[in-house]
């Protein structure tokens, strides 16, 4: 059993989420149904990972919509876009956010011809829809990735690619999730990932509460324990696949793929065909955000450095393709050369 | 001016170390003289690192026999070895503690025929010449290394081998710090260095205070700023080198020596003749020490993964020969092949 950390609760009028900024210490669900409840659970990252986001904003839009008391759909749909406006403005940089209020509105559209209480009803279905349909490309993504795999593999993961930035099965740790239903008992070393500690903090502790064989290393272990033959293949996820296989994703990522190069090692990027950016032609073309020096200096609850000792934050890095043995997505695995492959993915 | 971790104080009659595990929040300067406060500072890691263990048990067993009033050699002798006895205690494990004693008894069993406070004198300038030697030793690594470098140059470095585990240069640090003297403006990266974060508390805080331009970074952040052209050295130190050139190093060591010979970035390892070890032959006859799991999931305050969660803390790694671009001692550099030029220093 994966967690699940968006949906909706049984009786299907509350937005229920995993709150994770107080993982792993605590473990506590939130039944919510107001706008402003939900409002604040995204912009304060309780709910985070760009699927998991989408999918409880179409929850979320649903339920604080269905207790509206309006007589006509004119009035109910001014109430439904004042939510949607709303929640917009929650994070507004969160391209999926903005994805699942205009997939939400488009339905409303398409059924303004009929009763509230039917429209209510089909928001409903397309908010289940963008649940179902993210779990489906995960679990897409999962077979593909697994059929890379055998029993008893050690893989290695960073940061959390995980279910709970998705539907439950994510894109890095999905064959992880499909393998162990069908008892491939694989052993996951997990880096922690610095300086947000995703892995820590969100990996770790999905994989655990699956039942899942999981050990946590820091992130300048990596080296060592592929070295010591513990890793047969190294799995992340993806934030934007430039048209020639060049990757952007969390901090390390780049460090990794080129100690699995050297060490033999497997390298798989996992993610969905929609973080293929085929506009950008190279690594070159993604800009490196860089974050406050804080999260470095300030990241376990106590100042690691002086104070006035500068520090560097980038928040992603760029694998070259070079070093990729592969990218595993919905729609199928592509290898080099990619410039072809991935252009194939879309014809 | 580097700081000093363990020193006399101006009239010779105390030890005066800064307490190691208040920083770097706090900068607190112990003045010790009685042998209690002297081992406790030396069990609980106030000061630490080879050299300065060594320097502080010889400065130690000075200070804490100085305030004798033994009427004769017979009973300060007994009044010396029972100190010495106990400062054993304090650290069983650290050879630089045991050699110092040593050193110290040797000096006043050659002054055995002399007075009392003859032999007092023949301490002090006994403990005074081992920490003299570890400066000299500091420079002429540091010297040696400097060679290597240029004006303006960015470093990246890992863990502490630095003047807070010595005398004031250390070992991979003491380049950077002659450099320094002469205006060579390099920018240095330091690794956090998890799971103690050596290099975030003590690395970044020694270079600082010098006025030396360091920046910190996470282990996970090597790859990109080496790929970003910000890095065209390592230096880091070593804990033992085996006689075919393979060194073992804080864990994260042999991580950083891929990536820089894939980035084609010369790998420097800096250490003491001491700690070559002709009677291992190669990296595999030195075991890795694993460590508590708890410095990986509580490392700096606060619990940052699920309880039951396990984790993997081994303390070192060994970085193979073939990536390591020369091996700087106080006797000079040897590079490849290291089987005869690392013997070559001991003829």
């Amino acid at each position: 059993m994966t967690v699940v950390p968006v949906k909706l609760n049984e009786l299907k009028n509350k937005l229920v989420i995993i709150d994770q900024t107080l993982l792993p210490n605590e473990e506590k669900f939130l039944e919510l149904d107001n706008p402003e409840e939900i409002w604040e659970a995204i912009k304060k990252l309780r709910v985070r990972g760009a699927p998991a986001i989408g999918i409880a904003a179409a929850f979320g839009l649903y339920v604080s919509t269905l207790k509206s008391k309006a007589a006509n759909v004119a009035q109910f749909k001014k109430e439904f876009e004042e939510v949607r406006d709303y929640f917009a403005t929650s994070r507004p940089t969160a391209v999926n956010l903005f994805w699942a209020l205009k997939r939400m509105t488009r339905r409303f559209e398409q059924e303004e011809d009929k009763t509230v209480d039917k429209i209510k009803q089909a928001l409903l279905d397309e908010s289940e829809k963008i649940f179902a349909e993210d779990q489906e490309m995960s679990k897409a993504i999962g077979k593909h990735g697994l059929s890379l795999l055998k029993p008893g593999m050690g893989l290695l993961t960073h940061c959390n690619a995980g279910g709970l930035a998705s539907s439950g099965y994510g894109t890095a740790l999905a064959p992880i999730y499909l393998g162990h239903e069908k008892g491939y008992n694989f052993k996951v070393y997990a880096d922690e990932t610095r300086p947000l500690l995703q892995g820590a903090r969100l990996t770790t502790y999905e994989l655990y509460k699956a039942g899942i064989d999981v050990t946590l290393i820091c992130d300048d272990m990596a080296s060592l324990v592929m070295k010591e033959g513990k890793i047969d293949a190294v799995l992340v996820g993806c934030d934007r696949v430039a048209a020639n296989g060049d990757t952007a994703n969390k901090i390390g990522t780049s460090g990794l793929a080129v100690l699995a190069k050297e060490y033999g090692i497997p390298m798989y990027i996992l993610g969905p065909t929609s973080t293929i950016d085929l506009d950008a032609s190279t690594g070159e073309d993604i800009k490196i955000e860089l974050r406050d020096e804080e999260e470095v200096v300030n990241g376990f609850g106590r100042r690691t450095a002086l104070k006035g000792v500068k520090a560097y934050n980038p928040a992603f890095d760029v694998t070259d393709a070079k070093y990729i043995t592969a990218i595993i997505t919905e729609k199928g695995i592509v290898m080099q050369p990619y410039k072809e492959s991935l252009k194939k993915l879309f014809e």
